[in-house]
This record gives structure tokens, C-alpha cells and sequence, in this order.
């Protein structure tokens, strides 16, 4: 089959590979359209150890899944962590973040960015059929812009300032929006405030951004500047959400962070049935993020589109 | 009147001072008690700049109160910010981050090791009679230890663990073992573990931590070490308490940070209220941590006791 393959920071398009033999309890995957994300282009930056298949937003259909027949044939979205089901974490409700997991695309298990895929039955959830792949696409990153309220009370009363207008910031932007708070976004680029001022999101310049301001504070940069800021616009008693990667450490005065009591919250993976019912629904719409699509084949030309500014979301679009 | 005055990082005994006047809206009141904290051992290593009177834990009288009559001659304790009334912080309900504050004993404030003081009115506490002054001269660092709870639902089944026995690791010990929840209170030394050995608490030595363990986790050590332990020891999506001041900038990993979830909770000042009626109950009871008592006249002796390991709380004794 197809896939495009990771291997010592280096992508390539490979169609001599074998479909994937699910292993019991897991379920064949078509994958009809998969998304690239700035978590893959990480991976080929070498942020992260990882040989095998990339990606991991996708939206398919399940070819078999002997455990559970009634999904054969749905079309669904899935959930990257793959738990083991019997750690402490495991055991405790905690799945994303069971110790023996594997994550797909990105630890230890082939991703998205082929013909076929496997997951764990319990991962899959059907997409309604309202949700077209454009949309569903989407489940994924939606889900873990949810994952901010799923960890923290906004409330509605909130001054709430989102730094970070990217791909992911796009939909924290409309997640946080559907809270009623009083949001307001820092944008660095025309493209990301013409798409915010459509949706009639307030949206900010660095420059304009107060000193001890604001209630809640979601950094979604992906750059220590990013963390710099949110840091001096939280108020003291105020929450700063680390919706981010940071890579390597960060010198932080802690000693301020004490005097001031803010509240610090890293915050990843999150629930998917929210975020297919608020596709379904209509509450939140991701496809205006879509710049182009690709054919796996043009793997090379798909990433370096991705990794160009002003772009947002690159679709893959398997053959058949 | 006498005082303990810092300048310079030196601390000196005077007996030349005036009685302070207060300005309206404040209260003259006379020291009872007074007792040495971290902080003030601190200040005098020069962590932050301060020139005046020391000392914020106190238990005193009132000789005037204009503005609230009522208050004369009551027994008092009294919160040590002292907040303008009008900054966005203050009329948001925040007054102990009210951004021209002034602190007793630590900013731009004489504090309590002295025979009198002033304190704005509403700072006042009047104390039980059922709390003698040994206790009640622990109002302000166990409303500290109570700020826990205030910003941090700690459930009854949550696993607690204290890092820290000292001065306010104690008096945290006893406040979380008050939740029910299963706490566990790192100790360093014997005499920390027999304190707590004493009220049924249960104590590890630091070897005995295990990494990714403890729903709630709470650093009271003062020291990026106890960071780092309790970094370590915190689960995923758990929550890190910053009980305790880090000086200097810390490195800190923010990328397991958000991949693990964890909250982290800087906490500062608390509630004077529940820590007197939790000395009027009986809940809690600090004495145990007293160890001397100095004459004011006797500065440099206290202070130099109160530094020495295995020595908890030393406390001051103005004339009269």
C-alpha cells in the first residue's frame, strides 16, 4: 500500500508496503482524508524519536473489526492514544495517558498517512452523516482544543485571551467563542485575523497586549515568546493553559508565579464525542482552515506546503 | 518603643523608636506575640529588599480604633496585606493582590516585632477566647496552609503528598490530613517525623517516593529540589502545589508539563476566618511547634535560633 514514511528526520512516499494486520481487538482502517499538523511537522524536525508511517487526523472507514462487526463499513474518526487497559492510569479513567500506550503516528505505531491503518475498536467513533470528510478531518485537533474546558472552568464572565492564531489556535479560537467569555486573540498574521473577523472573533496585535489583564490565558504558539507573554498577561489568581510544545527547558520565574498564585495547566490530548457532536451541530467549523490538498504521492511537495507561513491545514488524500 | 529593625540585611534591636500613629482608617494595636517565620529569615538573607520593622505573624490588642470603635481592647490577629480598596484586584474581591499593596513586616510596612503596629481595620481579626495567644500567633501562617484548599479541591480519596515538614509543612500537614484525603508527608529529619508521628500522620523519607504516584502533591521545602521531587511524584493530570518561595529563575520541562497534564498552583496568603475557628475547634493545634522564646532585646539570639535546623518556631515577646 501507500504511506508516507519517517525515517532519521527524513519523509518519503513508499507504495511497497503491506496493509496492516490488525491485531485482536483492533480494527482495519481506510483512510479516506488525513490532515498534516504541526505535531508531524515536529516529527520530521526531530523533536520526537519516530520511524514508521506519520499522521494522525484522519476520518476512514472500518473494513473489518472482528470484535465488533457492527463497525464494519462505518465511517469513523479515531483516537490516537492506544491504552493498555490495565496500568493505574488505565484503570483509573485515564487512558490518554496510559503508561504502556502507543500513539498513532507518533509512539511506537504507523499512522495516518496511508491507504490503511489500525486501531483499537474502543477508539473509533462513527461520524454522523452530516459531517462531511472535510469536517471530520478535523475531530482530532477539535478535540484537543476541547480538552481546555474539559480541564478548566471557563467561565462566561471570563476575560479569556488566546495567544496563537495557527491551526490549532483557529479552533481553540472557536471553541472558546461558543463559551460566551470575553475572548479576545493575538494574531500575528493578515490571513489568521481575516478569518477570525469572520466568525466576529476580537482579535489583538502583540502590541496591544495589557500587563495582568486577563482572567484566563490559553498559549497556543508553540514558542517559549509565546509562554513569555501569557505569563505577564494572566492576572495574579488568574490560569495560564500551556496548549503548547516547548521544546527542551524554560527558565521561569516561579517565585512570581507563587506571589501570584496563577495557576498553570498543560493540557493535550481531549474527547471526541463533543467535538463530532459541535461538528454536527454546526457550532464549529474547521474547513475554512483547508489551504490544499495532496495525493500521498506528492508527500515531499504536501510538507513543505504545510510548513510554509500563512498556511494552515495540508489534506492527504489517499488513492482509490 | 522596642523593635526588631532590618537595613542593610542586618537586623538590630532599638529602643528609640516612636509608638506608630495610625493613619485613618487604621487601628493602633499592641503586640501580644510575635513569631519567626521562613519569610522573615529570608528578608534578612536579602531575598527581597526591606528596611524597617520585621515581622507579620503576630497576636495583639487593640489600643485604637477610630474608624470601628467596637474593636478597642479586643484580642486581634490581623491579615498582613494591606490593599487600597479601589485597584482593579480590589474591587475584583482580591485584595491580597491589590497592586499597590503594602505588607506587614515584608513591604513598605513596619511589622510586628515591635510593641505596637497599625493595620488597616478590616485586616482585624478579633480571637476566641478559647484560643490562648500561643495558638492564635499561628492565625496567619495556618490561613496560609488553608489557602491550599481554598484554590485546590483536594477530594478524600485523592493521594496527598507533602513535601516538607517544617515550620509550614506542619501546620499543612495537619489542615490536609483534616480533607480525609490519604496524605503522605515527606520528611527530612527525626524530629519532623515524630511531630507528625504523634497526630497518626503518615511520614516517608524521601527514597520512599515513588515517581508518578500522587493525585495531589504539595511543595512546602522552599528549595527547586522539593520542585523537582514533586515534579516527579505528581501523576498525570495531577495537580503540583507551589507552597513555598523559589528563588531565582527555575529550568523547568514544559513539554512533559503539558504532555502529562499537570496543573501547577502557586499559593500565597489565605483565609484568617477558617484557620480561628479551626484553633477555636481544637482542628488543629500549633503549639507543639513552638520551641523558645526570645525578649525582643534578644533579636539576634532568636533570630539566629530560628535558623538553626531542628528548630521550628521561635516566637518574640514584646515588654509589658
Amino acid at each position: 500500500m501507500q504511506a508516507i514514511w519517517l525515517e532519521d528526520r527524513r519523509i518519503s512516499f513508499r507504495d511497497d508496503l503491506n496493509p496492516p494486520q490488525p491485531p485482536p481487538g483492533e480494527a482495519l482502517v481506510r483512510v479516506r482524508l488525513a490532515g498534516i499538523c504541526a505535531t508531524d511537522l515536529e516529527l520530521v524536525r526531530g523533536y520526537y524519536p519516530f520511524t514508521g508511517i506519520l499522521g494522525h487526523e484522519f476520518v476512514g472507514e472500518v473494513v473489518s473489526a472482528p470484535q465488533r462487526p457492527d463497525l464494519k463499513g462505518l465511517r469513523v474518526v479515531g483516537e490516537i492514544n492506544a491504552a493498555c487497559g490495565e496500568c493505574p492510569a488505565c484503570q483509573a479513567g485515564r487512558p490518554t495517558h496510559c503508561e504502556r500506550r502507543t500513539v498513532l503516528g507518533i509512539l511506537d505505531r504507523n499512522g495516518a498517512f496511508a491507504e490503511y491503518l489500525t486501531l483499537p475498536v474502543e477508539n473509533l467513533h462513527p461520524v454522523p452523516v452530516s459531517v462531511p470528510d472535510e469536517a471530520a478531518v478535523f475531530t482530532e485537533p477539535l478535540a484537543a482544543a476541547l480538552e481546555i474546558q474539559e480541564q478548566v472552568h471557563i467561565r462566561n464572565t471570563d476575560r479569556t485571551l488566546l495567544i496563537g492564531a495557527g491551526r490549532l489556535g483557529q479552533l481553540i479560537a472557536q471553541t472558546l467563542a461558543l463559551t460566551g467569555c470575553d475572548l479576545q486573540v493575538v494574531v500575528r498574521h493578515a490571513y489568521q485575523r481575516e478569518l477570525l473577523d469572520a466568525l466576529g472573533i476580537v482579535t489583538l496585535s502583540e502590541e496591544q497586549v495589557q500587563q495582568g489583564r486577563w482572567d484566563v490565558v490559553v498559549d497556543a504558539t508553540g514558542s517559549p515568546e509565546g509562554f513569555i507573554q501569557a505569563r505577564k498577561a494572566v492576572r495574579p489568581r488568574g490560569t495560564l493553559v500551556m496548549k503548547s510544545t516547548y521544546k527542551g527547558d524554560m527558565q521561569v520565574n516561579f517565585s512570581s508565579i507563587v506571589v501570584d498564585e496563577v495557576t498553570l495547566v498543560g493540557s493535550r490530548c481531549g474527547p471526541f464525542p463533543p467535538a463530532l457532536r459541535l461538528l454536527a451541530n454546526k457550532k464549529v467549523d474547521p474547513t475554512a482552515l483547508i489551504h490544499t490538498r495532496f495525493p500521498l504521492s506528492q508527500a515531499s511537495a504536501a510538507f513543505e506546503k504545510a510548513a510554509q507561513a500563512g498556511v494552515l491545514k495540508v489534506l492527504l488524500t489517499p488513492p482509490g
